[in-house]
């Protein structure tokens, strides 16, 4: 195989905007809007590998940088690449979390890519698959039933309902389950006073009992909030994610804590692992292919989890097939995959830039794809569609405080609110 | 690519002997043969991989245990084919470690039959190279003139000559040097008396100014000891390798040690990584493909020193250019390499089972090789030869300290000894 056919001609970053329910967190709503990068990796012979990013104009701004850097690089030389992305970003982004972004979805580009030059699944590239299928879990959310009408556009309502209480709660986590079949669910909170949502866990316990369960606030709690909640739902919940902000309120929440505490806010870089083990600040570590360097690096990463006894799972942002196909990838991939992975997938499937067919939920699980690289083709009608969508709406970063604001004047950000 | 094509069809295990000279070290003195074991991994295709271990009966009946678990596996399930082996050797084998030499082997050896089929070195199958070239130490031994006359066996010289002395020792280091362009030194100690040693090291100072140099005398040391030296050799030594025995030992001596202390004893298995972390035992951990798990997992070793602060080099055993063709490719794609590695091959190449060729020993350097694979090929005629050596000698486990017994009957093993 000569070497000159595996280099980089041309990294193709192409934004678009997708339809989004309105999910409430600890920041706001989500807009009616969600924006991602859809990357298109071109090599001298003509293979294409595929990438995805979450949106934003600074990681457009970063990942149009890197697309100078690649071209005439080796797909097969991913460090070398993330490296030297990585410098080239350093005197304008000092945060390596937020380099990572971009080193992140190159690297799934170029596996991608390898992977259909080799004529293997891209699990293959991560040491093979040791599972099949990979379980997930039901993501749900506190939402209102539309998306009011605003500046002349008209109420959006979506399929899912409303869902302001623990009824509604319950009845979507049913919907989930009858329509992809999960048995884990995490609810995003940090919406309502903490009696709320712990009203709304203890009411999943009882809908779904012996089914693995979790709350993420998003920060929202105070650590004296937080160890209210852990113990006042102490034997209903598989961990908590993030009740409160940084390693050293999350190890004080710890060190009383019933249940195991997660994270995908305080420990986002590999600086932040020693810190956080050394208070014992976290036990679960929920992993992302996109901000921890790519597939090979989550990987690694599964190993430290596995040294130093984290057990780990999967975050997640809104995301589209390619990115739903990469997770798989390396989920299936690591032996130490102790809890089912975080995906929005069910809330924004319908706009999917992939052909149809190659990722289906069904019994909570993702059946890993088969076919050469990531095993998904990109709909290129669709992703005109949805760059269109993103040219034409003039959103260009994500704010669910604003948009939260333009609904109810009177909201406030505060992180922690209780 | 048809699945069918990948599976494992057979495991070829075949012990070999080479001729090793008196080198000496805490435990006696090398027999005149080393043994080593070579693994060829045939596909249902007919690509064959290789692999390399060290020797002797427990090593052997694992393997052929293993060749009897990974028949009809899929070659690109590198996870899955360790698991599969680790379950099987469990009932007997409690050592993880020891576990780890066997699952290692065969990983390389899948490795090299992916590169094969792929088209692509392994070092692609890791990342990429990030260096052409990796750097290796001299390794300096105390060693005798001669293997002496015993049973009946004419004694046996070699080219090296004596070295009992820091005379010998620099003498030896400049031949190193002359030969392949060396520049960083180690000496295996823990043979004389530690003033000795302490006198070689300074000699070595003198002669190669600049140039880092390593002591290593196996634990053969008292903690007491240990801080002696340590505090002799300020500013002369890269770092301290292994002075003591143990995470404990080690740690006591790391306290107020003014160089790094390095280990590839008491940090031999993914679960000594948290407690010698945890009491800051070590600060450079000497990775070994041959019993981490093999070329992927030494990758993932290394991101844990990557998070953990600690820096990286690697450790040999008496091995021949299969060994040294996956240290190399390992060691290309690993960013934080931070030492250059250890090899024993400049004692042992002349009786290398790999046509010549693919590997050259220059400027302390080995070039990363490019063909398919590991990019060597096995010389069979050698092969043969190495393993009627091996069948002939009688000899099945190494005995430094019953050989040495035999030539100075008053030597006693004893650790520490002084």
């Amino acid at each position: 195989m000569s070497t000159s056919d595996t280099r980089v001609r041309e990294l193709i970053i192409t934004p678009i905007a997708f339809h989004d329910p309105p999910l409430l967190n600890s920041n706001g709503v989500h807009e009616p809007l969600a924006l991602r990068i859809v990357l298109q990796l071109v090599l001298e012979d003509g293979t294409v590998g595929l990438g995805e990013s979450p949106g934003g104009t600074a990681r457009l701004d970063r990942l149009q940088a890197a697309a100078k850097v690649v071209v005439g690089m080796d797909v097969f030389d991913t460090t070398a690449v993330a490296a030297a992305i990585d410098s080239a970003l350093l005197p304008t982004v000092p945060s390596s979390h937020e380099r990572g972004w971009t080193t992140s979805a190159v690297e799934v580009a170029c596996l991608d890519a390898q992977g259909k030059l080799l004529g293997r699944p891209v699990v293959d590239l991560l040491g093979g698959a040791v599972r099949d299928s990979v379980p997930f879990a039901a993501y749900l959310f506190y939402k209102w039933a539309e998306h009011p009408a605003l500046d002349g556009r008209p109420a959006v309502r979506d399929e899912w309902g409303e869902a302001l209480d623990p009824d509604g709660i319950v009845a979507q986590a049913r919907l989930m389950q009858e329509r992809y079949g999960f048995r884990s669910f995490k609810l995003k909170g940090g919406v309502f006073p903490p009696d709320e949502e712990i009203a709304a866990i203890k009411a999943l316990a009882e809908a779904f009992p012996g089914q693995p369960l979790r709350l993420d606030p998003n920060t929202a709690w105070t650590v004296e909030t937080s160890r209210y909640v852990a113990r006042e739902l102490d034997g209903a919940l598989e961990y908590l994610e993030d009740p409160t902000k940084g390693i050293a309120g999350m190890a004080e929440v710890a060190g009383d804590s019933p249940m195991p505490l997660a994270t995908n806010m305080c420990v986002i870089a590999w600086e932040h692992l020693r810190p956080a083990v050394e208070v014992n600040a976290i036990q679960v570590l929920l992993t992302d292919h996109h901000y921890w360097g790519g597939l090979r690096r989550t990987r690694e990463l599964a190993a430290v989890c596995e040294a130093f006894g984290l057990t780990l799972s999967m975050h997640s942002n809104s995301h589209l097939g390619i990115s739903l196909a990469a997770m798989t990838h390396v989920a299936a991939a690591i032996p130490n995959l102790d809890h089912s992975c975080d995906t929005h997938y069910p809330w924004n499937s319908a706009d999917d830039v992939i052909v149809p067919g190659a990722l289906e939920l069904r019994d909570g699980e993702v059946g890993v794809p088969t076919g050469p690289g990531l095993g998904v083709e990109l709909n290129h009608d669709v992703l005109e569609r949805l760059h269109r969508l993103y040219v034409d709406s003039g959103m260009r970063d994500r704010d669910d405080t604003g948009y939260m604001r333009r609904i109810q004047p009177g909201y406030e950000r505060r992180l922690p609110r209780w």
